[in-house]
């Protein structure tokens, strides 16, 4: 860590950073170069996370060295950790495809989404049954009975099935019906909501904030680790957008910086990341193309009748199309002298 | 609501959107331009709410009229919301101060700036017993025992307390203790926990998510007013920037458009808005020129020390000037001949 | 066009509007719903295009239906434009690599360059002798010199050349040596070089502005488009990031947006697009397979010693398999069945 | 400067980067942490400016020290600057009020709007005879014949005049004609144009891009003061927007920091800062509240009929409102113990 101080600074203001720090139990070096004076902190710079250098009198800028995340840090283990739903394992060699209808709207729809999305080659389904939506006027899920239906469907045609959950207090109902827990973009950081879902003990997807950095992200999922849990996947779903010709602006660039930074498989959702069913067969190959572990696609057996986010999901017809291109870019990329990580 | 359709498409998509609308029990006005075909929609759209016209075939865009909320629109109501929080009444002629420091840290702390607090004029102080933090490696709040040193300084002082509640489970524990309940910045789009906050019946301060649209901010407040609960303060914290110099974007025009578009009352929280204590007078004198109904100040006796947030803690012997400055510009506009709104 | 009146307006309000829209020669249909009053315009909305019904009083939105651009609009003529440059054309069945450095920094290093470009499999080649940077510090370009450079570099290996101009006075000097003409990001919206590049009839590679909306950039596009010259190749290099992360938000969803809205090709510069040479390699596969025409890589014989943007340069020897990837990605994607457009 | 190096690095890419140092004849300082290993440069950093090592292997980032920019940094010279434009001076102790049409749409509305403006008490004048326009299918502005009647019209009631180049080849002509020349936030980084503007000994009104940090934006001002020309006036006119309910964000913030950062005078233009005209009185009291040295107000006789921007143009009987309130919060501030700088 650094402590960068104005050049005009008192002895005082030096003296009280400085001892600050060794109250710490780390040692300083002192640089006073031409325009400012900066301390060196020597020694784990942990022991000053509670210590606000910032705000000392004389301070300009503390630039810490270790990243606010560890457990979540590629360095933290050897290898890409790999997180097995089911019979399923995300982030091996495989590319995993999850499909099905942003809502569960009813058995009949979710059992046709969900032979489909078998059919076109899917290894996990979607659905919700827990909808955050942004007025309190638009359809909320069906609660409990679609979280029976979707276990129905799995059961059915032998898929594991994610789901969200968005309240602390329906996280052990969520979990008894799904294969793995689903953290929405808006619940990226409702800590409690993190650590309970983490102490379920399944597989987690944690999507990212749609304004949350990278760092911010790898955070959140910092909490279900130290919770125990080390089942993390991570999705990406788009970014806030100035621009109103798309609903959000799916960042792909972080698949593979997250890929360099952590050990953890990234998922992509070009349907909720572009908001236009007609953005998403091309954005689904340009994720598998940037180096997802994954794709995570809405579909609906009849569009114009979903109950939720309609303008986003695919025909059935055009699910096979899109898996097809993308199972083939994966295969294609295998053989790649430039890997991503 | 005009539901707008490509120039080329068939007489059947045309059929389609129409027949969808009559079966809403509305009706349909078609004109046919040089480059679009749009059918106007007749009667109350909300019944069209759960039909997804906009992923039909054939169709190009779908235009709503109404605002996806309605009780916290300004024509659901004649007058201003005026939220009484203790003795203290929010969005009346009166300024409202709020103050103190970030976390609650220790009983003697929170004292001195309770009593600071008071002496320099604020009419509410507020204090984080349960604190979302980025990382899991933060201080995260003293819980249950900082929410009674609130309570205890609150009664010493004679002043009422605003404070965060983050979890569904732990909102009645909060209730117990605070006049006002806060939902912080990440939770603006947690819908259960607005949900149970609003079934407290106690007053609600709504801060708005660092990306939220000014419409999507008055949908979560629609949570809770549709919840039966009328009682809602806003305040805007600072949008996420793109400039690494400020830690977020103060938004100060979102103050004038939400009082006219609607009748809550809002307050600007300049500490975290700008993350910086060197900004923090200058934009707490600007939220009230604006036409802030109130400021949210952070304090602390000793900034160096804070556990939270320190670099935007404003010093005691500062608050008084700052919030001298604020009364000043506030009788200032009690007299403007062009009114916010 | 609609114009939508606030439900309290005043019938003179009304009328005002309804006689501007008549002096314009167009005709109107009325319809008063539940909330809103709501004129519909018939006829050619282009001949209101300067009467300003937003500012008319009672208004409270107005909705155009037509989009601003024409030229550029993929309506306004059958097929895909190809751009021809030297003898190699943009936006045909074949995927266009553009590989150079950023700056020309001396003859031999670009030579080195180019000829590491060409035995890679480039199409073309570029390097800037004009440099907007920044601050005034920083190294600006050769200015003609390093036009002289470039062309000798270009003869030498046969392959034609894009560099960018920056100033009005300098469009016919740039115009001499180069066989495109690159706008730069900070340029998109500088209308004069637009009209004057456009005037020298050579392709123009336009850049799209860091923060620009793709109707913004389309609009851009039609300046150079409305001056003659029809020879537009546009290209994607990043929006402005508030994750520091990444220099800027590489924004992939606009290459399937912008061949269903524009007739005109479109590139990706992955390098200023992340700003990390390690993002490159993946962001550049994932271009290609969102559906580019082509890829525009920088690269350096010695990244280290690169005068400008050196952290985003790839090594000679990286830059033959990521064209080798996206080459087999290009491929690919011609046989697929769901094409981008 | 801190060149921070990857725990693993090899000891001959520790050595490159000490020998690069050292070459440019400055001392290194290495210390090794539990997690990097960092190398402090010891001297004047500026003799590293064209050497990139953030591009030499085993480096992970690199921490300058310095500000990319030297004459607009506070500490440059002592004192605030004021710049002199005809009888008026901006940046002394005196609120700076400019006001005008968007654009010059004939002699008679300028002239009726020039004294509209001086008799509410404006300083200067403002109006556009060349006009940046997105859609090349908008008024353009009226060019040579748009200056002469901005010049009539000052000498008429006798204040100067504020006016916008856009290219490098009019500059001289502009300069005929204003007392100010205005660089447009499209412009802000048009290198060539702001050192002709510079070249011409005018002052200077540098608009912020609609994305730039505000580094960026005192590094633009920085090549204008490099062209030997120090009279600079920084003008805030709001950032690109993610919420469509205002046209763009005013950064009030930017005001203290500015006056923090830099000697240079900041007026804030709240009328394309908002793009609405309900939000201009609001926000113009804002931007006096938070410390600016002036406002630019757009108003016009007749904002119906105006050909640009007329949605955010106030009517010439707001104006006079705008500007007493705005005088009185300034004169109310000039007493106030916590000054902005």
């Amino acid at each position: 860590m650094f402590v960068v101080l104005r050049k005009g600074c008192t002895p005082e203001e030096r003296n009280n950073v400085v001892r600050a720090v060794e109250a710490a139990g780390l040692s300083v070096h002192m640089s006073e170069g031409h325009h400012r004076i900066v301390i060196s902190v020597l020694g784990d710079e942990d022991r000053l996370r509670d210590v606000a250098l910032d705000s000392f009198a004389g301070v300009e800028n503390v630039l810490p060295l270790r990243r606010p995340y560890r457990l979540a840090a590629r360095e933290s283990r050897s290898g890409d950790t790999v997180v097995r739903v089911g019979n399923h394992s995300i982030g091996g060699g495989q590319l995993t495809i999850i499909a099905g209808p942003c809502a569960v709207e009813s058995e009949d729809l979710m059992l046709a989404a969900a032979k489909a999305a078998r059919d076109a080659g899917a290894h996990m389904l979607r659905g919700g049954a827990f909808k955050p939506r942004t007025s309190p006027y638009n359809f909320q899920g069906l609660g409990e009975s679609g979280l029976l239906m979707l276990r129905n469907c799995s059961q059915e045609v032998g898929l594991p099935i994610v789901t969200e959950a968005m309240d602390t207090r329906h996280v052990d109902l969520v979990a008894r019906f799904a294969d793995m827990i689903q953290i929405g973009t808006r619940n990226m950081q409702n800590f409690p909501l993190l650590e309970a879902a983490a102490e379920t003990g399944k597989p987690i997807l944690l999507k990212r904030g749609r304004a949350a950095t990278v760092t911010e992200w790898l955070c959140a999922a910092e909490y279900i680790l130290n919770a125990g849990n080390g089942r993390v996947v991570l999705c990406e779903r788009g970014l806030v957008s100035y621009d109103s010709a798309v609903r959000n602006h799916l960042d792909l660039s972080c698949v593979p910086l997250v890929r360099q930074l952590s050990h953890l498989p990234i998922l992509v959702d070009p349907s909720h990341g572009t908001g236009r069913r007609s953005l998403v067969p091309a954005m689904a190959r340009a994720a598998v193309a940037a180096g997802a572990h994954g794709i995570m696609l809405e579909m609906h057996p009849n569009p114009e009748h979903a109950l939720s986010d309609a303008g986003q999901a695919l025909h059935l017809d055009e699910l096979e199309a899109v898996i097809s291109d993308a199972q083939a870019i994966h295969t294609l990329l295998q053989k790649s002298q430039v890997p991503v990580s």
